[in-house]
C-alpha cells in the first residue's frame, strides 16, 4: 500500500495547525522540509518549528534535511520529535556515523540521493537505512516539474530490495501529482511526498485522493 | 517614545497568525529572528515565512538575519515583504554592499553587533543605516540572561547620534523584560526586542503594558 | 571527425585577440579554462575576458570552469557569450540543477570529471549533457604529461553511448599532443585540447595540423 | 605630486598590451585587478595575466588583489612581476604575516580597506605597509559612483601620517573621475585609480589630462 | 603473512618513545592518526608529532591524514619522515594529484575510504596506490565496534587485486581485535590496524601475539 | 612578579613527559599550542594530548586555541584538564559566547590578538577575560624573531588595566629571550611565554633564569 507524505513546504507557515490537520486524514507521514541557504539555495524551518507541530498530529513527522552538516542538528531534530531524518549523501562525507547518530535517538533513518547522484553512491548504507529518498526534482523550492529520468533509478533500487532483502521504504520528492505518481508506484516508489499538488488545491482531501486513485487505477 | 518589538522566537510556530495577532496591539514593530544554522547554532524560519506572516499584521516586520552570506538572501526577504533587514556586521566584509543592496529595494538597512563587538567597527555605517541593533545576550536562542555590560555600547551610540545628528534608532535583542528594560532605555535604546517576556506569559498585552510601565516609571 | 580546441591557457593573454586569431582557421573550439584559486590552485580569467574574446572569433567558445559553486557563475559565462559551459562533477553536489540552469541560457553544458573520478559518478547526468570532458591530467596548470590510466574511462563513455544512444561528444584536455592524440582519439574522443602543443609552437597551424595528422594516419 | 593608476578592469581583454600602451604615457602605476569569485562575486584575472602584461609596459604593477586567502597567492602574483601588492584587512585574520610574506618577495606591500571598514582596523599595520588603499566603491565591478562618505577615512589617514610619520601612499578606488578627483586630493589621497574614466573615453590621454587638471585648479 | 599495525591513537601521548618501542617488536608498521578537528570531530598530532617519534622506531611510519586539504600538508609529513601517507577519498576532490603529489616525495600513497563509501569511488586510483585503507569504524576517536558490513568491501577490493593484478595492500582500521581479525583476514586484509587492543592491555607484546594467533588459527 | 610558561611547541613530543618536567621548577604555567592547520598552517596537538600531560604535573595548562570555531573544541580541552583556554578574536565572531562557555566549565578564560589586530577590537570583553595574550610573532611555528611594534599594545593594554581596574594578566607569546623580555614587562607584560629560548637550550632551568634575571635587571 502507497502511503502519502504532503509536504508543509507548500502550506501556509502562518496557520501549520489547521494545514497540517487539514492534510491529516489521507496522509500516511507528514513531510517536513528543512532548509539552511547553504545546502540549497533557500531558508525554511528548523527544530522549533518541528517542535511546534510535533503535537498537533499524530501522524510520524518525516524530516527531510536539506542542511551542510547535518550531524550538527541531529539531536536537536530528535528532540524535537521527529520520526524519520533523512541527510543527503551529497552533504555527509561521514554518513554511516549520520545515521547511526540519528538510530542513537530511536529515529528511523533515511539518505537522500539528488537527481545526479547514482544510487551506487549509496550502496554501502543501503542495510542501515529505513528509508532511501529520491528526489525527482532539484531540492530548494516547492512547484517544480518531475525529472522523468530519475524512474530509472528507483528502479535499481526497487531491485537491489529484492535482490537483498533490504527493507527501507522508496520514498519520491519532486513534482508529484495524479499525472506522475503511477509511475512512480511502477517503478517501486513506497512513499509518495507531494506539496503543491495537494496544498494548493481548494478541496486537499479530493486533491489526496486523486493521487491516490491515480495509482490504483494504474 | 520608546517602541516594543515582540521576538516571534518565542511565540508558538504552529499558529503564528494568532500569536502575531495577540501582541499586534501594544507592539511597535514584529521582530523577527532568522537563523540558517551556520553564523548561529540553530536554524529558524526564512523568507517563506516572513511571507506567510506579512498579511496577519499591519506592524512593520522587523527581520534580523542572523546568517552567513546575508547578500543571497536580501531580495528574497525584501520581496516576502520586510520592512527592516538587519544584518551582523560579523557577518559582512563588504558590508556597506549589503546596506545598499537593502536600501535598493525600498527596505529600512539595520546593522547589529555582537555582544563582545566594539561600536567602532560600525563606526563608518551609521550614517547609512536606519537601525542598529545591539545584542544583549549572544544570539541564537532564546530565553537568555541579559548581559549587562553592553550597556556602555548603547550609551556610546547614543552618544554618537547627538554629536553627529544620525537618525538610527538604538534597538535592543536579548534579556529584555521590566527588571532590565529601564537601563536600556536609560542608555539610549529607542526600541526595545522582547521575547520570552511577552509570548511565554498567560497575559501577553498585560506584559506588554508591564514593560512599557517600568520605563515610564524609570 | 575529431574536433581540435586550442586551450588560450597556453596563449599570451596581453594579445588575446591576436593569439587566438592564429589558431581560428585550423580550430573546431576554442577552449577556455577558467580557475577561481579555489577549486584549483591558480586564477586565470573570468566572465569579461570571455566577453573581451567573443567578438574576436566565430568559433564556439568553450568554456571549462574549473571553480566552486559554479551555479552563481554560469549567469554570466552565458550572458558573456560562451557557447558550451561545463562543470565539474567534483564541484556540484546539485549537478543536475547547474546543467539545467547552463541550457536555460540557450547554452550547451557539459561536465567535466577529474582524473580520479569513475565515471560512474556521472552516469545520471549522461543524457543531459552535450559534452562529457575527461580530465588527462590534474587541473589548474598547462604544460603537464598525459596520464594514460585515464583512456579506460574514455572508452567506458563510449561504449554507454553506444550501449544507449546518448549524444554527448567526449573531449579530453591535458597532455594532449601529436604523440598521445591517435590513442585518446582510439579509445572513443571526439574533440581534443590542447594548449601547449599549440600555442607554445613557433607555426601554430602546422602544429594543428600536425595533431590532425597523427589521428588520420592511426 | 598625486600619482594616476589607469585600472585595466574598464580596458578591452583581447588587446591588453595595445590598451596598457594607450595609457602609459600620462600614468604612474597600472592597476591591475584581481578577483577570485569568493572575496567579490566577480572573476577577473590572475598571476598568468600579469606575467603577461609585464613586459609590454615599464610602469609599476599596482597589483590590488580582492580575493580570500591572498597567502596562497603572494608568491606566484611576486614571481609574475608584481611591484606593489595589496591585500584586503576583510580577507587578512593574519595580516601581518601576509604583508611579510609580500615584503620577502621584496614587493613593497599594500593593505585595503572596504567603504564600511574603519581605519582603526588597520592601524597597528601602518607602520608596515607602503600603500593604504581606500575603497571608495564596493569592490567586484567597474562604473559604480563614488562613496562620500569614505572622505573623512583619507583625512584620517593623512592625519595619521602627519602624526606618526609614516610613509604609505593613500591610494582611492572606484568612482574618480574629474568631478570627484579634487575631493580625494584635499581629502589627502596620493595615488588615483581610475578605470572607466580613463579606459572608456575615446582619447584616453586627454581623459588622464583631465583628471590631472582638475586636481590642479583645485 | 598478514601485517600488524598499532595505532598510536590509544598510546599515552606523555610517553610516546616508550609507548611504540614497547609494541615495536610485534609491529610492521606504526600507525599515525592525523586528526585535523575538521574533517573529522577531534584534533590529534601533526607533522611534529611525525618528526618526533621518526627517531625512536625504525617501523614504517604508516600515517593516516583525517584532514581536509591534506594536499597543504603533504610535504611536511613527508619531510617529517613518513612512508606511507593514505589521504580520504571524501576529502580529496583531486586525487589523483595528492596521490602524485605524496609519490614525489618517494613515500607510498595510499587511500582510505570510510564506511559508507562504495570501492566504485576509487576505483580509477587503485592502480596508483601501494595501500586501501577500508575503515572498519567511523573514523575520530579510538575504542569503537567493528562495522560488520564493511567486510563485503575487502572482499571487493581482493577481488579487484586478483583481477587486474593491482599490488596494493588492503589495511583496515577499526575495532580489530583477536574477535574480529580472522574475519578481515578472511575477507582480504592484509594490515590490521590496532588501538586500544594492543596499547590499553596490560601485556602488550601479548595482545599482539593474541590478534596474531587468532588469524593463524582461522 | 613576572610568570615564566614554557611553550611545549619546542619541546620533543616523544618524550614529553620529560621535557615537560625539566622545565617545571622554574615556571610558573606550562604553555600548550593547539594549531588546526587551519587557522593557522600547522597542526600540533589537540585535547588527547593535554590529557596525557596533565598527570605529568601540577602546573596550570595554559591551553592557546589557534584553530576556527574552538566553540567546538572547548569542553574537550576543558574536560582534558586546561587551566586556562585562550581563543583568537580573528577567529571567533561569537567571542563573548566563546568566553561564556569556556568560564561555565570553571576555567579561566582569555583572548589572543595577533600582531595587526587592534586593542580596540577585544575593548568590549576585556571585562569577561582573565588573560590576553599578546602574539609578538605570527602564531603557527616556533623560533620567529619578535616583532617590536607590538610593544604599543602591550603599553595600551596595561593603560586599559590601570583605568578601568580590570585584573587580566597581560601575556606575550613569540620571539621572547632574554634580549626582549625586558621591554615587555616595562611595556606591562605578566606572563612570558618561551619556547626556544628554554627547549632548545642544553641547560633549561638556567635558560629560564637568564630570562627571569634579565627582568629583573632592567
Amino acid at each position: 500500500m502507497t502511503k502519502i507524505a504532503p509536504s508543509i513546504l507548500s502550506a501556509n507557515f502562518a496557520t501549520l495547525k489547521e494545514d497540517i490537520q487539514s492534510v491529516e486524514a489521507g496522509s500516511d507521514y507528514i513531510h517536513v522540509d528543512v532548509m539552511d541557504g547553504h545546502f540549497v539555495p533557500n531558508i525554511t524551518i528548523g527544530p522549533m518549528i518541528v517542535e511546534a507541530i510535533r503535537p498537533v498530529t499524530d501522524r510520524p513527522l518525516d524530516v527531510h534535511l536539506m542542511i551542510e552538516n547535518p550531524e550538527q542538528y541531529i539531536d536537536a531534530f530528535a528532540e524535537a520529535g521527529a520520526d524519520i531524518i533523512s541527510v543527503h549523501q551529497e552533504a555527509c562525507p561521514h554518513l554511516h556515523r549520520v545515521i547511526q547518530q540519528i538510530q542513537a535517538h530511536g529515529v528511523k533513518p533515511g539518505v537522500v540521493i539528488n537527481p545526479a547522484t547514482p544510487v551506487s553512491a549509496v550502496e554501502p548504507i543501503l542495510q542501515d537505512v529505513d528509508l532511501v529518498l529520491v528526489m525527482t526534482v532539484n531540492p530548494g523550492f516547492g512547484g517544480q516539474s518531475f525529472i522523468t529520468s530519475t524512474l530509472g533509478k528507483i528502479e535499481e533500487l526497487a531491485q537491489l530490495k529484492a535482490d537483498y532483502g533490504f527493507d527501507f521504504e522508496i520514498e519520491v520528492d519532486g513534482g508529484v501529482k495524479a499525472e506522475t505518481a503511477p509511475d512512480c508506484v511502477k517503478a517501486g516508489a513506497d512513499v509518495l511526498v507531494a506539496g503543491s499538488a495537494i496544498f494548493k488545491q481548494s478541496d486537499r482531501q479530493a486533491a489526496i485522493e486523486s493521487i491516490r486513485s491515480s495509482i490504483e487505477i494504474s
